[in-house]
């Protein structure tokens, strides 16, 4: 029976990684199976015989769901390399369970089964995009980071919420977490785990000089403005989900607001959030029998 | 000319600290400058000259303002001791400015002017409640606390979001925080901040066992279920705002979410949420010239 | 061969656990095997078949090594049964690895085996003792904690280090911990791990009311005073390795200092300090191949 | 009456600070009213009229007190720039108080008077080196930092206490700090604070992946031996006191000990170690009457 729910599948695979090149005819096997076209990310295109080798950013109009073969990293490349366009995403960890790519190999097969037959969670996760001005300067899915570009650690910020004044932070640096990324580098940071559903954005100073700067949870509807005070021949930059750097000037103040855009993000059927995070942080207990 | 925004004050004082018997005399030159009535709880009466001594559980109905001389802790006592009615709440700190009473002696006469005059900032604050089956056992502005009642301290708690099983957590306690809550207790246990306009709360387990559970903010829509594992003669509690406590013995569940209160929390008109922040947190820098 | 080492063996067991009365026949038949004469705590003489019942406190003059069956807390309350005699202490773990019971019930024989033939690691660790004035009111292997008796949780307390004022600190309570304690409830309070050979203490807040209050290390030759700022009718307590309390009275200060007594832990010989770590905390990563 | 102490005292100066150049003719009478030798630092000269300009390098065969103006940054340039010559140092801060800069500008001329006539504290502070292999790369009066030198943020460490293995890390770098540094960077980091006199340093781990990961603070007698796991072109960098960085390629290892220098830090008569922490972190309270 043809699955009904997804016809065309993109791939992204990790292709550095060793495990890829033995996962991939399993899940190519699934897919066969299932009568879906493949297209494949041309970097990817020698793991994937069958597939049509396409460039990412046609996966918007051309592929109805994408599996990534990777990690956490490896998914929000992909995103990225799709230009964020609003088709399913689901991840195959490669043995390192991840916040994102949720699918253990082990179960790897069922899972991939039981999504092309329509039985899955498909979240939608809110997204941040910065600006400087009326420049869009990049999405991100984590998080944006402002930090130094050079060497030295400190650097001074201003930061407004809209037009309200909140402070002058000395730090190593501030992230801007999206509730996706409050379990990536804010979590490490000290930032709190944001439910996924939560349309607020958190604030997490890196290292701040005064032990007062504590992260702060706003709403997504509100514009950060961050001016990161340098002096001439100072720089620093914008960091989009650890991947991409767009370099600050001395006077450029980045506007941080919800993007436009949305991580669609597609979980196998037993998919538990909480399950998740208590594998992933080591959270006590069993299950209680009830 | 009579202000047309409040025609009732009832009016809460901290009896016990000298400063109340000080600021007092201003405060009421203000009120009756102002030709408003003045209501008293019966325990500041003599305090209030002129004021009809009334019991706190008629201010809901009798009064249209609410004025606490004092501190956070005060204002949370008034609020409770009004029945939760939905009356505007000021306060008046006694000197070190608090989170919720944020009109400073100094500025207190103009504030209480612009106040009377219609010159203010009113804020709905999110307050939470807690069940044990169907009974209500107490609602709280700041926080509900669940910890050993005897001096043991480690308690094992169970914890879900609605049907969601979070975790089995091992710590002196759990806090769960509304937004206006977020900056007292929970920040001292390591909770975020959540700027006050946030539909949250925050759940900030209390020194756990497991260096891995961290604070989690989670919808107000959400039923946390919380279930403390007791063995015979063990008991714990459940503690609203510090102030209220509530037993629970083995096998009592505790269903917090969202309660059909809220604290109407009136500012002079000057109010800025994060210069607060700022200034009792010791946040950098002066305000930027711009 | 009969072993030098040791000749006489004293046994304490959690006897609460099911898995003790399981594993003891096995250490029973090593003991025997080791032809070592066995004396045990008359509340554990029906696991232990051939052992002489005997008084913890005698262990001290009768027993020229200590095992205990059970966890870290019930090492800690084997050595204060015996009243701190300087006799040296190993334990047996029930299944989840302890810092100071580190022989895990797979590899028990081999390392009871190895210890009663002279292989093992002995370690002296530091520990604390507190006064009222001259009265000594307890000892404690991993901490002091200063707290309330009664339910309100904040504690004003002014601490001095021999006559250096330290400051007035608002928290739930006062942890002072040695090396040992640092790994134990000082860890979940946010404290540093302290290497077992330091000859230092911690002083480690816990959820206190200013961020700036953080984890202070000390040289164990100092003494710390520490005084509880109650009101009448108020009371606070000292609790000793969260096992005995002492209450603290109105105007009661507390002198903290190096004990007179020190906890001789013996491990099996293959131990290592921060394979514990590595384990207990989930540090990171497989050992290096170097 | 010529002071018997101090005949020849060197001067640094953050000459860049407007504050600076209104101190010093206060500082230059006090020096000149007592009689001794003044020598300044060349790139200070001409805020110094009547003192010789010397490099730096000699002070510690020309000089007994080396007084420098500026704050904790300056002092700790001045003391690397003297090759650390065991020559006291003191610091007159411009106007925000320091851990080691601590003679304020109104008490400033009282303060030398009094040292200049043999009333001071003086300390003699620990510091670290690191060597790769033999070759000495570094100096630090407050901490050895290993990061990245490239932009991106996480790098994986393997980190040896002499020959005892801790742990592969994956963090934004380690922070390995003296007791003088525990107040700086470590701080931040969440490291704790280490009284001055402490023969330890600590070992701080900068926003760490696994939660688990946590300061350990370690005899000053151990070696550290740090891996950075770098790739092919990945380079990272040792920092010293955020002043001197030494970049470190792939297969490098650090060797970070207790170094052959000491700090000697020169205090003012009435210098209270925990009064400046109060000062500087807010912590709670006037002085206890008593």
């Amino acid at each position: 029976m043809k699955p009904v729910s997804f016809q065309r599948v993109g791939l992204f695979a990790r292709v550095a990684a060793p495990t890829t090149a033995r996962l991939m005819p399993a899940i190519l096997d699934v897919l066969t199976a299932a009568d879906v076209e493949i297209l494949v990310d041309p970097r990817a295109a020698e793991l994937v015989p069958g597939g049509h080798p396409t460039p990412p950013t046609e996966f918007g109009s051309k592929t109805d769901l994408v599996i990534v073969v990777g990690g956490d990293g490896s998914l929000l490349s992909a995103a990225r390399a799709m230009d964020w366009a609003p088709v399913p995403i689901t991840g195959i960890n490669l043995g390192r369970l991840g916040f994102l790519a949720d699918i253990s190999p082990p179960r790897m097969e069922d899972a991939l089964h039981a999504i092309l037959n329509g039985q899955y969670t498909l979240e939608r996760r809110l997204m941040l995009q910065a600006r400087i001005g009326n420049r869009l300067i990049g999405h991100a899915c984590n998080d944006v980071v402002i930090k130094r570009l050079d060497g030295s650690r400190l650097l001074e910020l201003e930061t407004w919420i809209d037009n309200a004044w909140v402070s002058r932070t000395r730090a190593d640096g501030l992230i801007v977490a999206t509730p996706t990324g409050s379990t990536a580098y804010a979590l490490s940071a000290g930032g709190p785990i944001l439910s996924p559903s939560l349309h607020n954005f958190a604030l997490v100073p890196i290292s701040p000089h005064s032990l007062g700067e504590r992260p702060v949870v706003i709403p997504a509807e509100r514009t950060l403005r961050i001016r990161p005070l340098l002096e001439s021949g100072e720089n620093a930059e914008a960091v989009f989900d650890g991947q991409l750097a767009c370099p600050l000037a001395m006077g450029n103040e980045v506007l941080i607001e919800r993007s436009t855009h949305e991580l669609l993000l597609l979980h196998p059927p037993d998919y538990e959030y909480f399950a998740t995070l208590r594998k992933k942080l080591g959270w006590g207990g069993r299950a209680p029998q009830c």
